[in-house]
């Protein structure tokens, strides 16, 4: 086989540069969700299928990577289907297990089964990979990561207040400052739904509003029209369109609107108490916002919603989302297990930091000196000196063969290796190291410890 | 669905504690790869079914996790097979794309694939996971992780002594002491093929002489004579079975018996240039033993081969191993590439640390102060006092509810936080913090600066 190996649709191979910087935000988020009290869990990357099937909808069942059975798999296959060569229906009996589609279900799943041995509210985060069969297009792949934390078993609103500081101290921790973090709560959709008399149509109302931004007023009213929401519904909402202002002031407002709702006032009562909270607490670089067109998978959140995106000026969709849900664990019989929870978008994370120049320079420049190789004595010298540094934490390695000094040269600058040591002859006499650096040039002739302590700075 | 969830078998769900101590491994030999000057890349989890098919052998190929086409699969089946119900024959039809089964063949494909992107020598590290649809047991699982380091595009036996260093610092680091890093070479064993006059079955009596240490030295050449060695060849032999002593006595004893091998006395120059550096560098904690009777995979190794077994008194089998090839990327059309290297068994050293007790205690109490929730005021001053804790990098939360103070000390207990602060009514009032060590039960009344430093420690 001589052909061109290639990897394939959607997936990516990573090279030293992006595995660090990958890691540099993913070692930012797990410091942070450690920080704030969140412990890792790891699922397993296939799931048995039943555990993934027919909770994300048609559309996410389709897009399910499933796994099939090893050995004599047609053997027994569903034989109705395999005559009817039916590849929907025989799937099934060909397939046991499938990639996991996120972390949301394996989590609900790990919570149930074991229920026994976790200690409630139990503040979980969990950073891996998922796999979606969708197509592949800028910025969307069939291999990602997801980087998730929830917790489970409390009511308390104190966490909305600590999932906004968290994403406030990531962010500013990635440097990215003035993100905005778009709150919102589901409660106001419905209060408004119902005052609005349209509470059977909640999904198609929300869904219309959440396009406000991208289609304007008029058209998201003809939306609603079109949806069956009656034109007196809609002039009521008239003041929605129109909200603006500090999150206080369209709190006023919205109170106005919602006066003649419970749920509605219970929606305002929960934005109040998270906003009150952080503006006593106060945050680093970012900024809360209220939202009321925000919706994000309506069906699945039952009180906050969360949005973040990045700093004006760079466009880029959400780099994060979340909010609370009462019934995670319902689908595998555990019920009233209230949880909220917020992820952050790696991928478009990555995007806006390469956008902005704010990964950190020293990053992709792990080695701190490279030993340029002048045959055998002179290397066992410099792996004795490699030793020597490394035993005090600095990064450093010998050019394992005797070529030409200017390929070992090359060999550094493309690395990025800052220094290059050398020990010729006249080192090895004198048992020093001639220490040159790589961006101005200089070099100095200096012993062990000198080294050493240079390199280590 | 009300039935208990379940994951598949051969995987694993990994509770905070067991993530943790993991990733203590995987950062200590991430950091030590690093500090060897290895760069770290990531390969797609799922590869083309040509990039993995045929490189393990028809057993590997049965335990590959082929992944079945997304849409109307059925529709392109292959007719014939379809036809038959072949399995076997079906399978390449239906499915394009397979989970890796190693992290040496995607590795291959990568640099073949980057060849221009890429500066050799090349050295990688790569810490993932890989999937074998192997029948599950005690301590073999179907989703495991590998961490390797390879160096591709350099014949330099620097890097075998680097291998050597390298797997002394990962197991110092550990504090693993005392492991054994057995040495072999494939020209030394061709060697003694050619010298019993058994040069076209090296396999075979490489295959009975791995087992010496097992069945013995009778078994063995009972085996070897079924297999068509000649006895005259056999009683060639002997001085190997008797093979002892230091590195450099059996080196001499070698000498005797390979004399008349060009491809041994080869094997043995090798050797003997790993001994001397390292015992001139000398290692940290671990042993370098030389032992002829080790052949792991002898196909693809074509120098040096590796393995390192636990300490004496840890029954566990092989911990890594690794060794030079000389034509990995060979098969995907890139010739005369020589690369060598080593891998970790995570999922054994972890047994063997958990078994010696050396995971470090401070692994899995990361939270350092659990605040107790006396009700909304009292959590808003505690809150803050929080958000202060996290600036200094100090790790700490509230518990979210307000709920019996039992409760929460419970909770503290059992998530193993080291101390709870109480902020209640007089606190409150006075502006202190009551902070509880929860092993000594000591507590103190102490200022908001004075519980940062003493949480600080």
């Amino acid at each position: 086989m001589a052909q061109k190996p290639s990897i394939p649709k959607g997936t990516r191979d990573f090279n030293p540069e992006e595995v660090a910087k990958r890691n540099y935000i993913f070692n930012t988020i797990r410091q942070n969700f450690e920080r704030f009290g969140f412990q890792p869990i790891e699922t397993p990357s296939f799931e048995n299928s039943e555990t993934l099937m027919g909770k994300y909808g048609d559309e996410g069942d389709r897009l399910i990577f499933k796994i099939l059975n090893s050995g004599d798999f047609l053997n027994k296959a569903d034989q109705q289907a395999y005559d009817a060569k039916d590849s929907h229906k025989i799937t099934g009996s060909i397939s046991e297990k499938a990639l996991r589609y996120d972390l949301t279900v394996p989590f609900a799943r790990y919570v149930v089964q074991h229920q026994n041995e976790i200690e409630f509210p139990f503040k979980r985060y969990q950073i891996q990979p998922v796999w979606r069969a969708d197509r592949p297009q800028k910025g969307r792949f069939r291999e990602f990561f997801q980087c998730d934390a929830d917790v489970v078993g409390s009511q308390s609103l104190w966490q909305e207040v600590e999932f906004v500081q968290l994403y406030d101290a990531v962010f500013t921790a990635l440097k990215l400052e003035g993100v905005t973090i778009k709150i919102n709560n589901r409660k106001i959709l419905s209060g408004i739904a119902e005052v609005i008399g349209a509470q059977d149509k909640l999904i198609d109302f929300t869904v219309a509003l959440d396009k406000l931004d991208k289609i304007g007023e008029e058209k998201v009213k003809e939306e609603m029209l079109e949806k069956g929401i009656s034109q007196s519904g809609i002039d009521k909402l008239q003041p929605l369109f129109t909200l603006s202002g500090t999150f206080e002031s369209q709190i006023a407002q919205l109170k106005t609107i919602l006066s003649t709702s419970e749920e509605g006032k219970k929606g305002i009562q929960e934005l109040e108490f998270i906003d009150k909270a952080i503006s006593e607490l106060k945050l680093h670089t970012a900024n809360l916002q209220l939202d009321v067109t925000l919706a994000r998978g309506l069906n699945y959140y039952t009180g906050a919603i969360f949005e973040v995106s990045a700093p004006e000026g760079v466009s880029m969709g959400s780099i994060g989302g979340g909010g609370r849900y009462d019934d995670l664990t319902g689908i595998f019989g555990l019920k009233d297990v209230s949880g909220v929870g917020i992820s952050f978008g790696l991928d478009r994370i990555y995007l806006v930091l390469e956008a902005l120049s704010l990964f950190p320079e020293t990053i992709t420049n792990t080695v701190k000196a490279l030993f340029i190789n002048f045959g055998e004595a002179e290397a066992m010298a410099s792996m004795k000196a490699i030793k020597e540094l490394r035993n005090h934490g600095i990064n450093a390695e010998l050019f394992p063969d005797h070529k030409k000094t200017i390929k070992q040269f090359n060999y550094a600058n493309k690395r990025n290796i800052p220094n290059v040591v050398l020990v010729g002859e006249s080192e090895l006499a004198s048992e020093t190291f001639t220490l040159k650096n790589m961006a101005s040039g200089a070099q100095q002739s200096v012993d062990l410890n000198t080294l050493v302590s240079l390199l280590g700075n």
